[in-house]
């Protein structure tokens, strides 16, 4: 039925078209033509490289662009062009704060896979110290959907599982888009976040209505501009070739 | 003031969540987990490949998927691993039809620029048909902003301007969300579009509100699946790399 | 900081808006004008009575248009214009199945306010027989905010409390657009609801993520148009004046 | 196709749903109860007057919450209950500005309809001074469906023409999400739109991708909150009733 309705719906398109066409042909082109503002360039010169207009916050070399999140300085490790959650030290936050943003980010769990379900190669990527897409060693690793790699964690499953083997480097690209309240403190606009798992898209501009919690259900709460703040969660998970871009 | 406001919230918001936490420590946090459905696996085994779950469009060698738009066998030459715009055959699209899909597409303006603002490297990728994401030689090209490179035609100008020179290969990875109509025939969610351009993000889910027109305003009409469609505009643009993921 | 960019901006803005309309003078009005397509007429003679276009599903004479959810007759009371929840016999449906609509229905809870929390004038209306917009007397009346009057159940908390005390009449005027799938099955676009309880608005085109559940979390499940169900909570909750415009 | 897909996957919706009620019950239903923030009130008395939390623009009596557009006092007439368009005084806009809003207001145009197309009873409702809904006799008369009773003026055509006769009062309920900018001046968020004409729902949160204007294509442009404003086209339009909640 609703087949049919699209058959006659797209047979009426055909000829409102064609009717449209012969009106359309009369129009000027000029008026819907906008010539400002013009586009600034972000430069992309290769496809392993940050666009030129990126915020480089990990190149492999020291963590200057990072804080514990417990206060002082980042205490994780680096080596051999990537940083390492280093137990027990606590998470690491950037000292930029930030809104919108596109977020590259590269990581790898341990090659020897051990524990089981949230104890495998656990971390996170916190969004503005608040909204977290879950890092985790999810290959042939049974957990809650909704808290395996690549979740919006407690809040949306991935859409499939694009989880590469442990010891593997793996990346996510991000486009976040911050949560926007009146000036009552009312959410007006959800957070919203798209995001690819090694290339492949796992969220389409998903809501995020608000912080993650392990515990009960989010509640939005406002806030400004914060860190991007990476988990210790008690693994030795690898983060490397991090940039963002301010939207 | 706006700023106080924050800072206040923000306060207030340190001492709620605080209190929160009193008593989402109590709360099992085994309700809020979700086992199912498990998503199943994309794997994507390097960077430079499609993914496991891709229905390969081209891949150098034939046009096989594609038929011409006007009808008949697709024209447009196959060298090097690339296809290449035949002049005055018109466009290609391809044999199956899509609703929601992720799509990467490469493409290349030719080396010698000739001609100015729509005249130079001129073709576009149709969602659907009908939706163009467009495809111009924007580098150091002036052109209004809603027809260069990227621009949704007519409807969105590119966020920045991500162009290589020409000669050289770029790359759209494209999310399209199909638009929804009622049974009426209403539009009741418009397409949704998001775009990276040589990796850089130049739309975030943007809306579009009907078919791509050169002429006055675009119109909303209820239509079904339809064909992924590269134009023809008399240039000689190629493309290569081709593959999409139904959402 | 945020205040100075916004004054800046405008500053900005307006001298651009300025510069702009010196070339849009120039410009022919008339390619951005759209004649067709023309829209159907839905008369609103007054603001008591329906819409023309409106499908009148309880005027307040009989249950012609409702069957129990159970299967068989709907077993509420109808008396003096109004029908009234018959304490276990469980909750009644629309024969007729729907997607995205307009809907505006009125009800009250019982004069006399006995019990409780959730055990004080409880019942629900249900979307596509899922999704709950929750009718309860929360006329000073605690219970968790997540759960009171005109919540999208345990999803959504109303912006306000717009209660009315028990014993009068109250109306909600609800916009729901039917969540969207792919063929896949992938939740594509979820549901979204708009709510005004008492003509205030309470919800403002949220997104439900899932079906209404007491435990857990919801998960998205594809499915296709569906009746208005009002729930039996085993209060005796009446409600009238219902009417549905399919959009 | 499409249809079977629905069924099966409806069927498989039932037996998982089932499936899922077997562990879901097991679930305790607390940590899925949200009890804080508790949604302060808001009165609605009647359905005739504001809630008590709206600020009252114009109650039948006088100009106070007015300017005019070009400086200085507001100069429309007020008699009966309601302000009426003073020709050639120009638009009025209130004293406040505002972000995100619920307006309710009512309009009449001139009972003897003189003229045709858009020099019929031509108003219109400014949201932030930029976003236009349109007022105009639309009763029987023709004009370009985007510039319509009720269209955001060459932005979005009305679902349906709601229109009563010229002479009789008619009501706009709007809900104004107001545009969202990065620091960059960035349009993040499109203005979003809801409208009822006459109680029928003739805009369901349509993105408003600029100002709107007359010539060519609409330019997002950074700002912040702005006042509501009247438009003066040179007819005898009435407006009364007016009343705004700050979301």
């Amino acid at each position: 039925m609703k087949h049919l309705v699209l058959v006659l719906l797209s047979v009426a398109w055909t000829a409102q078209v064609q009717a449209q066409d012969e009106w359309r042909e009369k129009l000027d082109p000029k008026p819907t033509e906008v010539w400002k503002p013009v586009p600034v360039v972000s430069a992309s010169p290769s496809f392993s490289l940050p666009p030129s207009d990126a915020i480089v916050l990990f190149d492999g070399k020291d963590l200057s662009q990072w804080v514990s999140a417990r206060g002082g300085e980042a205490k994780w490790k680096v080596a051999e062009g990537a940083m390492t959650v280093q137990r027990n030290t606590g998470g690491i936050k950037t000292k930029r704060e930030f809104g919108d943003v596109q977020l590259h980010i590269e990581w790898r769990t341990p090659s020897e896979a051990t524990g089981e379900g949230q104890n495998r190669g656990n971390s996170g990527v916190y969004l503005q110290e608040r909204y977290e897409v879950q890092v985790l060693d999810s290959y042939q690793n049974e957990t809650y959907a909704n808290g395996q790699a690549g979740a919006l964690y407690k809040q949306h499953i991935p859409m499939v599982n694009a989880s590469r083997k442990p010891g593997e480097w793996q990346s996510y690209d991000i486009v976040f888009t911050a949560p926007r309240f009146s000036e009552k403190g009312t959410l007006m606009v959800p957070a919203y976040v798209t995001v690819f798992h090694n290339g492949v898209l796992i969220h389409n501009h998903v809501p995020v209505m608000g912080p993650s919690v392990y515990q009960g259900l989010p509640v939005a709460e406002a806030h400004g501009k914060a860190a991007i703040l990476l988990q210790d969660h008690g693994d030795a998970v690898s983060y490397r070739n991090i940039w963002v871009r301010e939207l």
